[in-house]
């Protein structure tokens, strides 16, 4: 599938199309992992990852999208969110970090901004990854307990643990909210990872062109004499492997 | 050296210091790779790999520095540079980019510029990526042949690729120029790159203080009630795996 | 009026609202002129003038509002747009700089995206100025013929002269497809500049609250001893005016 | 001396030169008034002014200097600082914003940094204006008068004013510092703010070559046909002015 990804970048380039995919989903459900088997293995001057950061309080006075689109693709480019504008459905409802009046209008107008979007011709993909509760646990545990992994783990995400249920409660009125026609969501099971990473980039691949566009072959003519060493004239030498 | 690397970012955070990474090297060394190996394991909001595009026609009628000034790290923050102002030492000089009055202005502005960030501070390490020409001739085979790799691959790779000589003798006078007290350079041999990655990655580590910083302690409170498990009400249901 | 102004901007200031002005119309109409007079008298740091150059090569290929969103106004502040969004329903369509299909998806888009803004809480006008050809033609030869105001003349501003018509028809169908209840285009009459100065300003005030938020009085205490008066020690001196 | 100025910026846009103007000095000494008699006459796409406001959190965490180098200018541009990186040597030393430390670091590093700048090219002017303090507690006692003033009147300033010897002893310490043969400072009496304006600005384009650009002669041939009047088709019409 990677070499499916490098095509589609491809023709996204040739094309002059943009994608936009959107990574939403439970906490530890996996969304920086199927993101970086995504970016890694493309060109990073054009695949970008976007994770903001809090709002400062100036963009807090802002219109809610504004923060949002400077990051959106130009042409040739896939943007990836890590989280995106949803926040405001998910975390900051369940949390309480908006108000009711907020949230509503959020709601309203999350599928308005997204068709102008897509009317643009902006290729827009909305994945929500579910993960049970049980496994959740056993993924909060490995990052209390991994020193590697315990940056993945926010004091927010400890009283959220304990919202499973409205969590859940929240996509579903999202759900209910920006499911479209022309802005679908798409649920996968990420209770296994690995599966659950196979199953959502097989989907995005599925629904956009597989085009193979012509590369100019490169050659590589043998060179003029025997290939150099490094030689280093002057006092700085390579350290010891 | 992960959870060191894991340390010393958490050190870093707690002390408001700034590190500052710059990586240069033979193309195909594995620039790109070394730094994946060390910001994979970190947290991304504050650790950032900057990798400029060619500058835009205003950038060009600007100070040589400006355009990397904003991508310094601020308190707590690591940043890595994939290719930097070096640029003008290498592919610049050897490619021709730039003029001669250029090149030697920079030359003499890179001890002054960096001695102004070491001096407010700022932790500044500078590594070169060695190879020979016939490690680099292979890497360059199996890029040109592994459609997964191909787009790391440039015309202006293709032309550098006969000048592997020239590159050596710029590097050379960069050194001449830039190797200073202050602000060191450190040749990692890349020949080996897994080799190449640990000594670069260990030889960043023993320069660093190693210093724990305590941290709160991740208490996860055993759940109320059973675990839930995922239940879609509405009409999007998780798509098969 | 100026009292009024900055009566205003404080009452927007103290209730967090944001207010966006787009001011639009032919050449020589006295864009700049109005502009300046509003802005002059607030304070710069919350009032801003945004007057974009043409789009880069990457903006070109991105969401048509994508460069000017990150301008819209936080709260407490003023914007003022010389010239916006709509150079695609005048001097693009005129001039042919974009193309049909585009300019449709303009005209569709912009009432879709207005009211996201006004629906967020945006105070938003829309001014158009007008000017007979005839006070067009003499302020042209103003331009050309005052070594002060030849930067204000450009080529495409000696091409669009002959267009005179072509412009009015490209504003009709403009008004056609987004004078809205929301978001209403106001035309102001500028063939006497000062007139349509005072106007505009009038009209603009007059649609907005006049509150008159009460301010922290400023008291002066006398100082303590002698004023001072500027000394210099060394050898720096004040230059003979 | 404005058709002065437009000559100068001419020159500036054709030769591909870059001139920087910090405006520094006594709080009522009128900078904003004379950055305003030179901006008013140029192009504001290549003439600009910069009045930074307090730093962030993050920036304060960065080399001092960062926040201002993206403001430099580009070839063919004029910016104004309005207050500049001087900062640090005026109200922060005074007013107690930074420790000593940090103002030690800064007028050591000042030099460094300003030479980078002029050697890159920069043409580098420092003003700073001076005025006794009867004249200024007459100008403070107006903006607390005067309801379209009072916006430049903050807190800070009101406890500044008490302070008038520490600020010029500030002013001297920084000239000791800071005063160079490749960035010297010119001190201009406002105590005149009218005589002030024109001392300065004659200052400065007695510094800088009186080249004279030859321009592109604009032709206006006559029109084809009568000059044609605004006519509206539609619903929208002129307001009464």
């Amino acid at each position: 599938m990677q070499v499916e990804l490098n095509r589609l970048h491809r023709w996204l380039q040739h094309a002059g199309k943009r994608l936009l995919v959107l990574v939403e989903g439970r906490d530890t459900a996996g969304k920086g992992g199927v993101i970086s088997a995504i970016s890694d293995c493309l060109n990073p001057r054009s695949c970008h990852v976007v994770a903001l950061p809090k709002p400062t309080e100036r963009e807090r006075g802002q219109w809610y999208f504004q923060r949002y689109v400077p990051h959106l693709p130009a042409a040739g480019e896939i943007t990836l969110f890590d989280r995106s504008w949803y926040n405001r459905a998910g975390v900051e409802k369940v949390m309480g970090y908006c108000s009711e009046a907020e949230y509503e209008a959020f709601l309203r107008q999350v599928p308005v901004f997204e068709r102008l979007l897509v009317e643009d011709g902006i290729l827009l993909f909305k994945y929500w990854l579910s993960v049970d509760q049980d496994r959740q646990e056993e993924r909060f545990a490995e990052r209390a307990a991994d020193p590697l992994k315990r940056w993945k783990l926010s004091p927010v995400d400890l009283k959220a643990r304990e919202k499973y249920r409205e969590y859940g409660e929240a996509r579903d009125a999202m759900f209910r909210a920006t499911h479209s026609d022309y802005a679908p969501w798409t649920v996968v099971d990420f209770n296994d990872q690995k599966r659950g990473r196979l199953a959502m980039i097989r989907h995005l691949l599925e629904r956009l062109p597989d085009v193979s566009v012509p590369e100019p072959a490169f050659e590589l003519p043998p060179l003029k004499g025997k290939p150099g060493r490094e030689q280093f004239r002057g006092g700085v030498r390579p350290i010891n492997a």
